[in-house]
């Protein structure tokens, strides 16, 4: 692919491209801008990196159209974009190889108790249990089961040893990685006089909107009644816990490990940091950002806020009470200075008096 | 089923259960009271949902005769007990589907190499290693594995793809989630003088007591030598790690992604609040409370007790002390001040030594 | 197996062993200090279990050489050696009952589409991919799956129901627990203009190095391009998440449900505690120790260092901050006292101006 086509290419998804140095090197592969070698594209976004764009190897170099670039060398060329991310993504889009690692069809050793469109494909020992409704194209991986009852959208990718609970509605395009456990039983359980406890029957279910992505070992469970619900576009990383009557709202993304208790609604847009907890029973509204590890206790509703810390405040209290921590030092070595002229202004008053 | 039914049914668990309107209309199903429909029986049991009771469409409702409520409309009753969170339950297991997903028998593409009793189910592709007991009445999922020399008490279900490793001993009427992998060897590693490490052999077990209920993608060790144990009645959330040589006491509830490090004792009757964590070697007494995010360090024995932070304190004290916090803006402003008044007592003393 | 034997047994791995009392007892089993039977062999590293050493009826103690200790009873022998763990480490390797629970080569129901070494075994609903090289005597346990284009080194184990995604490498005595999850795809996604995200595909791969061991559950995702790395040795508790580009150094241990952010590295021979959390692009230098539940938020390199706290700090800061936190009760009843005094100073300045 030459760099004329990549610019091509890359004008279907972005608004302005323009390439400084010659647009006839030919690309046969991707890099990273540290060890991109000749043939291979590789880009930089960050200013960070700023400093490889004179020393890489790289035939051609995504860059932002902010960022301070010299000379491409000969046989290389800058290719400028707004977002230039958002390109190399595009880019890697058009290099990637083709998963192309399940065969044709139902696998031999599958067993599926309910239609599997042609399209779509299923993988050795994986099983599909009765009553369910498989969408086009999906690729139900090795050893994944779906319980009875199950929907799934068209085009999904389910990776193996994934467990769907019976109940569970899927829609398009999500792809949900290994082991992950969608529509477990929730967490209740009824406290008894004797201090045991009864469990409650879980009834409900979880429902996932078109163009999610579910991270390997995350759990989402099924509501005790009603439904646990992901919307459309959103993005959750591995190990994950979204507690039973959760929703979690558009393009929200969550990294990994961070748990979510029950009944807790997440709006739309948010960025959920790696760790993070909420307790049960609140409201995040839309546009807000929750830092890494923060413990969520109470609601939140303003677009923009950024929350942080344990528990979790708002950003500008949270670093407010980190520089009275950072000060707390001096404050000790203060209010020793100022004990001592305490002392000293009583003597001489004393002196005085006498 | 009537309300009249209804009534009767709950007295066969809660003691008083009093009917506030009709006794005649018909419950088809369940609901939760903001969006229950007619036909549908919810329950009220935390005052902050009392304002749904005049709105609700709800035919029944139950409700806790704590509550403050108005009369039923007409077509509806309210149906008063003590506890209403437990008749709701109750009243769940009523109408919970049965979930009849296994056929009878086992899977012809399951591999069993010991005796599974006729009124066990085992799904396809699950795999039961040699020298094993299983109980009655069974439900081993699709895909799940269970290695040599495990027992599995009756009356148990093991959700698709949760991993059994050999010499586990479960009792009768466990629920084990998908995904959960019980019985791997403990983290234990000898560092050697060239800084490498020599893996400690695990040779001993998991026990797993009657009616526990372990979480979907959970992991509980094995011992170095001896046992870790989970008492009767133990509820464990999804994402949970209970480390070698653990035990954890009878009807101790453990919230999703809590880990407890080696050789760590949690009594009976505790609560373990989501993402807490506990060091290795230390013991917490029966009857306490651990917040979320909480990182134990050591041993509390406190009946009653509240342990909440990081590290953690006992609530009192950790209440004090993020009271201080809250008062470090004002404290920083007091010894302004005070530094300025003593600075003029300073200047008024020289002036009047003057 | 003779105490003498037990002694020549150890000399092949320590340097010095000293048997104090008879050396002809026979010893059938190992067993805990606390609760170890006759014929069975016990060890004693830490102080606190010193006491044990007078009451346990264990016919052979491994005892540190700096700990104190009586005489043995009449049959019974105490070894004591330099490192009383590192020995007890290796006993147990002796005593160990083998894993013999997969039979010898592929079961009928596994699914492998690569070429199998006749000294390895693969066990019941496994999958094996197209074009991989599985090395010798491996153990592939029931429901593993190994898809397209992975390297599997020599004496490795993979448990049940672990995934490894394409084009894997792994190296010579690696261990991989149930449910493990290796090469999934790195959390990447382009922010779009309307708010939603477009996948980066993950078209890097996931290197392990030999004598690793990766715990149940525990996620490494496959790098955006390049390689995700765990090197030689390394050692990774419990539901652990290694996020896309990360490397991990030669013999780094890693405790359970801690999570690296991407592209972080992590060097060799540090000790990571669990639930400890890592942002993003930084990096730790090798022999650093991270406490449990710390958020390390920025680079680290000074060998030998310790660092805890949310956010994370070196520990020498820590304690003095935390030091600060336990005596700020104090410092409010100081500065009340202070204020006291300064407002008597000021009256009685009135009063002698007066």
């Amino acid at each position: 692919m030459r760099v004329a086509e990549i610019r091509d290419y890359l004008l279907q998804a972005l608004p302005v491209v323009e390439v400084v140095g010659s647009d006839d090197i030919e690309i046969q592969n991707v890099g990273k801008i540290e060890n991109a070698k000749a043939g291979e594209i590789a880009f930089v976004a960050n200013p960070k990196y700023e400093k490889y764009l004179s020393e890489t190897n790289a035939s051609a170099v995504i860059i932002s159209n902010k960022l301070n670039h010299g000379q491409p060398k000969a046989n290389q060329a800058f290719i400028k974009v707004e977002d230039a991310y958002a390109g190399f993504a595009f880019i890697l889009e058009r290099f990637a190889p083709k998963r192309e690692e399940l065969d044709e069809g139902i696998h031999p050793t599958a067993v599926t108790l309910s239609p599997v469109p042609e399209t779509s494909r299923v993988g050795a020992n994986a099983y599909i249990g009765k009553n369910c409704r498989i969408g086009e194209r999906a690729k139900i991986y090795p050893n994944v089961v779906i319980m009875d009852d199950c929907v799934i959208g068209d085009d999904c990718a389910i990776f193996p040893n994934a467990t769907i609970y019976g109940g569970t509605k899927i829609g398009n395009r999500v792809t949900i990685h290994a082991g992950a456990v969608i529509g477990a039983d929730g967490f209740g359980f009824a406290p008894q006089k004797d201090g045991s406890y009864r469990k409650i029957p879980q009834i409900g279910a979880v429902i996932i909107e078109d163009d999610v992505e579910i991270g390997a070992n995350t759990c989402i469970d099924r509501a005790t009644m009603g439904e646990t619900r992901i919307a459309e576009g959103v993005k959750i990383d591995n190990l994950v816990q979204i507690a039973h009557n959760c929703s979690v709202g558009k393009h929200t993304v969550i990294a990994a490990q961070a748990g979510v208790s029950g009944s807790t609604k997440i709006g739309a847009k948010c960025l959920i940091g790696g760790q993070a907890g909420f307790v049960g029973h609140i409201e995040i509204g839309d546009g807000i950002t929750i830092g890494a590890q923060s413990g969520v206790t109470k609601s939140y509703f303003k677009k923009g806020e950024f929350i942080r810390g344990y528990p979790a405040r708002p950003l500008r209290e949270q670093l407010r009470q980190e520089a009275y921590q950072a000060k707390l030092g001096e404050l000790f070595e203060q209010i020793r200075r100022m004990e001592k002229e305490l002392s000293e202004l009583k003597n001489r008053l004393q002196t005085q008096a006498s």
